[in-house]
């Protein structure tokens, strides 16, 4: 059955609004990757779920063994799922899978649909011994960063656990990790994603998983920051601390006159460490604080009112503990703590480079008249086209700014190519129209496509 | 278009099990109620979603107006959405919905499916200001006490939430309390439900709303036992007290030869506090503590390994603090205590009566055949009739034992009435054949259909 | 050397104050009882310590054997040494000795100090797996219910932790509970002590200590209420539940024109269960919380924001778990419940009897002429006694009143017997003058001395 | 009246033990300095008490305006007292006194002889809502460190407090950094100390203290280490991430054949975040965690199971939030974690050097002579220096071992000045005869000194 049908029977058979309806029509996106970790470890196995429509998505660990998992909950404004059951101190491996998912607190069914699924695939089921445990969070990977509304839901999630598999996890924009941005703090807005690492000493493995979303910088071992969109007038070779050291006056260089409203604000790194080696809940929980305390040295500021950190730390028990070992659970988790800020590094996609406009570029009325017209991203996002002088205009005229595209004026789009254009800034803008009738804003893993009205 | 053909739709569409499937071919009753409380308060809306099929169920409290909200965690066994945020110190009123839900672990569905349907329905959206806050618990009401899995999924808590109203809140056997139960502890296993009490006091208003699942029996005033199935060699009036006094040999007699196991253990309260005083985050803590903690005069014993206890007390905010009011907040606990005592007790259905076999009634072999086949309830559990010497006989075929009919042999049914047969027990057991190829086991508000394959 | 001389050499050697030098001088009375609670468990020594001045006191638990100890903390004040340690889940008996204690705050210097006694006396050194832990808390018992400040301090705890030894509890205004109080939410305001029980099923051993100086008033398991100095104008047979369900209303007829002020509000239970069964740390927590929970049937309220209540629970791991024991850790959790309101009711001394002002006795101007003058109970209260038309008044004329001696107004005392007067009211008040230039208020184990400048 | 006499008449009078007596008979050390941080906050005062003996010491912080507080404690082996009340989310300030220490949890007393301090002195009392709250925690400056045991005790703290002053605080090996260490998990065990920094913006102030008392190396902004006894054959410039990075083998060229021993492993940093503007307990709790986070950029590793690391944040309220200030309490946190960092690195005392042995020094029989004999550091520690062959050699005798010293075999001691001598190794060694009778370890600072027997 098409797509467009299944919609069309949905919305005659269901109460949901349009809203519902239009997430209902996402076809999800199933463990798309670039550069990828490979790692040797059968019994974990990692899916990932995309909506291309957002960009948004959701990274599924899914353990063929029952673990023992410790949380630390560190961020301002955090997203969980059965976390009270985790702090009880039980030392019976219950976990089956973490979810890690983007939408803010409604991506938190990612994590609700995957112990459905369990359940409904039969791995799982009722009896109280047999209950399946997912545990998940998110990031907010809403706000000015796109111009809609997408989240991962419940087919989405489950799709993606349904499609997990061992040894390889996309490392930058992918699942969780596909729209998340860094740097917020200091306006540096970088693409952001997901990262990954892997250690092993002798029989001892030692995994790492992040999504980086977060308000402080990615800052590297010699004190560089790895991404960020800088301001034109910063000097060179600024590290994380020369920034932090000149707040609260660093920030405004960068400040295009208003402070961070709410949404600019949200932010959140979610992470994950699994170790092979058998750990008491007491030392599942010291290794989940150690690792987490750690990453305010791979992410400056870390931990802040508007992140909503939280780190898993997973015991598969595989390996059982040798007394007298050379590698105690505290070498574990100074090494799990390096492990973990080359998953912080890992997760840097390359960032789009600003588009350059072409001052010799002349397009005719003509040419330019077939842009014009109004253009809809979502209901909360749309954007009118406009042609004065030869010069393309452009205006948000939906409830929200369409990046540096704002409701208050028409700004001029300067030619980049013949059907590309940019609005010079210190973030990079590109609008493109690619067919007739289409819009797409900053093609790529982070594009916005819109459409005319016919 | 039919119930039939959406999901053979769906099952054409989707990659879903059967379980799953099954699942989604349920039909939600909604606001179905016997007995009620009506207490007058605009801006609590509940809404209660039930599958017959398991029976099990959903409760939603949506608040109009967005109110502080703390938590009290206490069972050794909890289901919880965003609790760690709960915890934060946050004096913005930020909640949206409360959900208490059946299902156990994966009842915690219903809870993230209230959070996106406010976001689907446009009351909320995903600017971080003006993201849903739904939280919720769950009960555990699967293990012996039904014979399928079916769990209050996103569909049923969905429609739950938007048939919410104001007013009306049922009593009993409804909502999340349709499959609850009280006393395991002591063998009791009273059928239990969902209760509510409201008190107004001047201009304070205080709702106490509680889903009684307990270990525990439930308690009165006096001390004596609210409902329990009882043992037959028991003393008359045996209190809590006394039954805990007797502890662990008054929980002998009751035994049927093995000791509790883990579904049988499985319980928790949830319970819902509302007050429209303004209270500070530290004052509504206390009051979730202190009301929290007096639960254990109505329900004994209470927060037990096996129990998943969670309070959740909230503050509407709609009446301001006066100053030198003779209502403090710590009155505001005491009173509170007692309308909660009053919501336990409130819980309680009616309990139905143990059918009583009639010696003098013979049935006939050709009567007997027609009920004779093997009858599946689900996949977990079939029943296997059989006749011989003009009497009935049954036994589990199924993974799992149907009540008193165990799987290791057949069992006598003893005639009640032409199509309704008993097994004499503590417990009361009704097996009735209403039409031909169907068996419901105790008819009513607990009843168990099953169906003889073609 | 007499007190008196070392006193003076402290007082010439030290900086400190008047009151610390008077702190310095008290004699601590050791292990003083009237009822005991005798019970067979060698590795359990208690001693008590009390000042009789105050009178206030301090019980210290010490294990012969390092115990594995949990905490639940659910009152709005409490005081805590050393309890972030005891939330870490470590599985490692390290527990030496708890210390119950007056003197709020300030009384957590009785904990500190076994300490360092353990170590001073060699029991304990600096090495870390052998640093001593003592951990304690205190109720509140200053404020209107004694006319000075002094507090259990280190040397009253190290002594009483010296003289600690197996088998003996005393019952009652003994120890940390010499000056508890209960019911002053109901303005009862009855004397309150510290209370024990102990119960052992085959090997299992359970015995509770709990210092109940509760806001709430204690309850017998009939309902009914256990110590109380009733309002006259109060219904006979009132119950817990008549208490409360009349609140706030309930409280008004024992006001006396003015709300509680803090002081009187001040409050806290502290308790401390001890099993021998070998528990885990998730184990001897859910202990904790279940226990401490069900003080709730006893105490009515209980943990409100003016108690500080905190529950230990004490594993001495002497008796190895069995597997598929019929005494499960819920039933020790259902057995301690009831032990522990054994021990709650325990805690109730006898209450003095209101003197009874003799119409009859006339006393001479002259008589009562040799009572006349100021009498300094502490720097924070004295009493002036005058005379006329052969009546005797007192006032208080220090910074604080003396119980129903208010200093607004003289009042007159009324004569019971030639030295003995009182003033009628709800709660017993007995002037005695024993001897020249001494007054006795309520002479007893709650009696405050003044003496009459020369 | 002298200290013998005063220390014999308490022999005579007490029943402490020799222990207790000579920890009574120490003369406190009060506010001793070398470098100073000079900061204008005059509702800050800060005393010193160190007893030269241990040596080991106290820092007080007493706010001479109640401030509000936060705690975070995040090391696996916290020393705390009154934390849960921090817990319970007031805003009424009521915090008195911070008192850092040394001595492990003995060093609590510490803390509890603040509070008494305060009521003795007459600045607090007994009335619940004037009663003094000093939190507290302590460092383990035990081990192999020193050669005795004692502790800052309540006549230390009571002290300190007493001298307490604005506007100064002594940094490196003074207070309770007195002798604390750094770097032990990599085996440096650097000589450490307390640090302090403080930044004015406006009127916003911001003051961090800290004794870094840390398992893990002191960091540099630019990843270098501050502070080591290095291993000689490591290469130069290893930062602190190559360390890390090595591990566990970069352990291994420090080892001396064994793994690290309990004592050597206990560690602890406290800290403490003072801040003028007026903060909610939400972003008072958010500060703490933000910094306290933080502080894993300049200790590494950080917040290990063997470092009890806690950190305290003050609001003293005097400077009022502004509505849309620039400096938003995220930007607090972010200045304040780097002024914390200079706190952290201004902890750093100059370190001893290596005492050079001189192969042409030599010395006449008759010389060495007078060194020879049996040398008491405490109840713990001695030392037996013999001769043979014109050379000193020496042998711990006592229970423990006197640093290089062992018990096991006699080491030679190679001269250095006529009364001085050294064993070379990786830890500065300088055995000193300053005088007939006595022998002083490593003068200076951090010196232990011995007596022959007569």
């Amino acid at each position: 059955m098409k797509k467009e049908v299944l919609f069309a029977l949905l919305a005659v058979t269901s109460s949901y609004s349009s809203l519902a309806a239009a997430e209902q029509n996402l076809t999800p996106v199933i463990n798309a990757a670039g550069k990828t970790l490979e790692f040797d470890w059968p019994t974990i196995r990692v899916g990932t779920g995309e909506y291309d429509e957002g960009p948004t998505g959701v990274t599924v660990f899914h353990f063929q063994k029952r673990s023992l998992v410790a949380i630390d909950a560190r961020g301002g404004g955090p997203g969980t799922v059965n976390s009270d059951y985790l702090r009880l101190g039980y030392e019976v491996p219950k976990l089956d899978a973490i979810v890690l998912s983007g939408g803010s607190w409604y991506g938190l069914e990612s994590t609700t649909a995957v112990s459905t699924a369990l359940k409904d695939d039969g791995l799982r089921d009722a009896r109280w011994g047999n209950v399946a445990l997912a545990v998940g969070s998110i990031i907010y990977d809403f706000g000015e960063r796109r111009l809609n509304e997408v989240y991962p839901d419940k087919k989405l999630a489950q799709a993606a656990f349904r499609a997990a598999r061992p040894g390889v996890f996309p490392l930058g924009a992918y699942g969780a990790g596909r729209m998340a941005k860094s740097g917020g703090y200091f306006n540096c807005n970088a693409h952001s994603g997901q990262g990954g690492a892997f250690k092993q000493i002798g029989e001892l493995k030692i995994a790492a998983f992040t999504v980086v979303n977060a308000m402080g910088v990615i800052t590297k071992r010699d004190g560089s920051i790895a991404a960020c969109f800088r301001e034109a007038s910063w000097p060179k070779n600024l590290s994380a601390f020369d920034l932090a050291d000149g707040t609260p006056d660093s920030r405004k260089p960068g400040w295009t006159g208003h402070a961070l409203d709410e949404d600019q604000r949200a932010n959140t790194t979610i992470s994950l460490l699994v170790v092979n080696q058998k750990m008491s809940y007491a030392e599942l929980n010291r290794l989940a604080v150690q690792v987490h305390t750690s990453m305010a040295r791979g992410i400056q500021p870390f931990a802040t009112e508007f992140d909503g950190d939280v780190l898993y730390a997973v015991s598969t028990g595989e390996l059982e503990k040798k007394e007298g070992s050379t590698v105690t659970p505290v070498d574990i988790g100074v090494i799990a703590a390096d492990v973990m800020w080359d998953a912080i590094l890992a997760s840097v996609p390359e960032q789009p480079a600003a588009p350059k406009a072409n001052p010799r570029l002349k397009l005719s009325a003509r040419e330019l008249e077939r842009y014009v017209g109004e253009y809809t991203f979502s209901e909360f996002a749309r954007l009118r086209i406009t042609t004065r002088d030869n010069k393309l205009f452009a205006q948000a005229t939906g409830p929200r700014d369409v990046f540096a595209l704002k409701r208050t004026a028409a700004i001029e789009l300067q030619p980049v190519a013949r059907n590309e254009f940019t609005v010079p800034s210190r973030y990079p803008l590109l609008v493109k129209f690619p067919a007739p009738g289409q819009v797409i804003l900053n093609p790529g893993r982070w594009q916005q496509s819109g459409h005319r009205a016919p």
